[in-house]
């Protein structure tokens, strides 16, 4: 049993520099970040005036230090120009994730690195945003991720700042966000999150592709969209979505249940309004095999007055089964919300997303993020479904959740740019089994 | 705006009965199974003669009761036939997963129902087992896995009762086990775990397909995976893995760090002998760019003393950094084995996995369950490696993992039908970070 011998002038004439970029280079040591942190501005609570807070402004990239330094193996040298010659990469791409180190990200990166989200064929640069406390979890995350060795995944860059996550992001998904402490109002909620939402709206406005779509998980998901991009006036507030596909996804799951059918049968399933107890799961245009659901279901009591209460209870009541919130199929509802804006809608179909209302068919207050039925050609762009029938009853519920999110507007206006917070939220309309 | 309206007579003309076969069945409850338990064996401790033992027969399948209730929405009627005629669906198979509650599942069973794993056009039915204990928290899974609509999955069940869950399985991914208690010897967790892998072979042996593939991830893997086997003497041993996968991808990473290159270019990587600290990671056969590691490495030293340890000591440091074991990347690691298995591997390349070693060529004792070289031709099946090459290091070294295994082997004869019992196991050799 000989060891296989090679003369070093074997492995020379068999290695040209292009094929072995790194080679030469010294032994790569996993290299850290320094951990930054940027000042915080101090709380401020919604009931109080804020005769301080200034209208936000684009912050300047100041600190910009160029590339952040990578996660270990993903600091290797790689060549993927040389790669083009015998396979169809597209360019890399940017994906920033904040509360990177939680449970939705846990499942969601995975995701993204296996390709199942963006395609077989598209390279991916993960950024991923923690907090310090999470830093070291951070780490771990990213070691999971070089042990899976996903070809397609590129770059790995962990940090605690924003503007060195988000810059040249072309997709951000935002789902870190504070959970609700005991005895806190959703008001208190509101600010408190708004604040982290205001900084990173900034910091997208700063440094981000200019084109970058941003999807807001963290909740309440509506008004923080809205927050951060109004603090980013330099990106399109077209490019921001609020996640109301795992809202659509359990609507679609409890119609097929009711109907009999299995769940690929069910199309054209909106979720309006608002990612709270207001919003509008729309059985009114749902399609059962292509036709109302309202025929198939022929039970206008239990869509009336069960319907909703049902997609709205599933969190609660997985809480209780499983002892913690949903993150895996919120991941995949990330992931759906996505491919949708990246591959074309299917014919006659369309898809649920909260996006700002500027210039809606449907008669729905302006500036807000409101969800709303979306088409796409498969370019991360979106255009509103026009052909959609309302009536009395879907039009009262929709009011509704428009009302509620006129005053969680109001609510934030000391981060919107908008003035002096006045905070009037009648009740609390957090969906059951969310933080 | 007004609703659309349909006569019953419109949609009676557009659904035949094969287009929407359920239409007219009652509407569907949730319905759950029965909690069933079988009488389990009182607990032997290893190192006690257990003159009572019989060998292991094949139990007979008494109480198998046909296919058992399925959950929610997986208990509606779909057409599988009449959707072949405009879709290429292979027929369904049935995946059967333990320890279906935990973190690994939580990962595994979204990747599986997505098509990642068996591909885009394979159905799937998941059969998950848990425990008493769990049953809710499985529950909780089955509704996640409902919310996430994927089109691919056509049946989940959920039980405590392995004959259940494993009825026609053609594959079973065994990743329950108990975790090592506090002050727990490793014979006790071999005991301990040793009851739940004869068990869960009768169970196969009894009711699942003939040619059942069988992976093994609840520790200790490899004496486990053999428990199992020997209690299902009417499967093909062959059809029986240890998963060492994890242990590989985390090899070629470390190899990839070292040399300065992409991990996609390090191939050939065995993981010899026991998921263990006596486990091999081999780099004389390892190759990177085509080439032998260690003449691009070059550094025999780090290669003999480092190298290893890095890979041994990657599950304690994510433990350290994450605060809980390495779900994500084993699961990917799981999927990562069973592609290998269903997907012909790359020209010149092989993956490890823990297989009988009945007739293998490379001098290793009979009778074990040994991480060795594999190639498939993607049929489920595998052959082992014929060019390999040995040298006294890498020899002495799986002579160590062997007399282990050989060892673990004596120490579970009352598990396998062989005999009596004899521990003598010399020092704890679990990996750090694992349970």
């Amino acid at each position: 049993m000989a060891v296989a011998e090679l003369s070093p002038s074997y492995v020379n004439s068999r290695l040209s520099a292009t094929q072995l970029p790194s080679l030469s280079a010294p032994v790569t040591n996993r290299r850290r970040l320094a951990l930054q942190r940027r000042p915080r501005t101090a709380l401020i609570s919604c009931s109080v005036v804020p005769e301080q807070v200034k209208a936000p402004v684009a912050v300047p990239a100041e600190d910009s230090r160029g590339k952040p330094e990578c996660f270990g193996v993903f600091c290797l040298t790689y060549d993927l120009k040389a790669e083009e010659e015998t396979k169809t990469w597209k360019k890399l791409i940017n994906v920033a994730v904040s509360g990177a180190a939680g449970m939705i990200s846990n499942h969601l990166l995975f995701k993204i690195a296996s390709g199942e989200v963006f395609g077989p064929d598209q390279p991916i640069a993960l950024k991923l945003l923690g907090s310090q406390r999470s830093f070291e979890a951070l780490e771990g995350v990213a070691m999971e991720l070089e042990d899976s060795l996903y070809p397609l995944l590129r770059e790995v860059n962990i940090s605690i700042d924003p503007y060195e996550v988000f810059q040249g992001a072309e997709w951000a998904l935002l789902i870190g966000a504070k959970p609700r402490g005991p005895g806190m109002e959703r008001a208190d909620l509101l600010d408190l999150n708004g604040q982290i939402f205001a900084e990173q709206g900034k910091a997208l406005n700063a440094v981000a592709s200019r084109n970058v779509k941003v999807i807001v998980v963290g909740n309440p998901c509506n008004t923080n969209a809205l927050i951060c991009l109004k603090n980013a006036p330099n990106i399109p507030a077209k490019n921001f979505h609020a996640l109301t596909r795992l809202d659509e996804n359990r609507a679609k799951c409890q119609l097929a249940l009711k109907a009999g059918v299995f769940y690929d049968k069910v199309s054209n399933v909106t979720i309006w309004g608002n990612h709270s107890t207001t919003q509008v799961p729309d059985f009114l245009n749902a399609k059962i095999y292509g036709i109302p659901a309202k025929e198939v279901i022929n039970d206008i009591k239990w869509l009336e007055e069960e319907f909703t209460e049902k997609v709205q209870k599933r969190g609660g009541e997985l809480i209780k089964k499983w002892g913690r919130s949903s993150a895996a199929s919120t991941a995949v509802s990330i992931a759906d919300a996505i491919k949708s804006l990246v591959t074309p809608t299917p014919e006659g179909d369309w898809f649920s997303s909260g996006v700002y209302t500027d210039g809606n068919p449907y008669g729905i207050a302006e500036g807000i993020v409101f969800s709303m039925p979306c088409r796409s050609k498969g370019d991360g762009d979106y255009e509103l479904v026009k052909d959609v029938i309302f009536d009395d009853f879907l039009r009262q519920r929709i009011a509704k959740s428009e009302a509620e999110l006129l005053a969680e507007k109001r609510c934030v206006a000391h981060l919107t740019g908008e003035g002096i917070a006045v905070c009037d939220l009648p009740e609390d309309t957090m969906l059951p089994g969310e933080m």
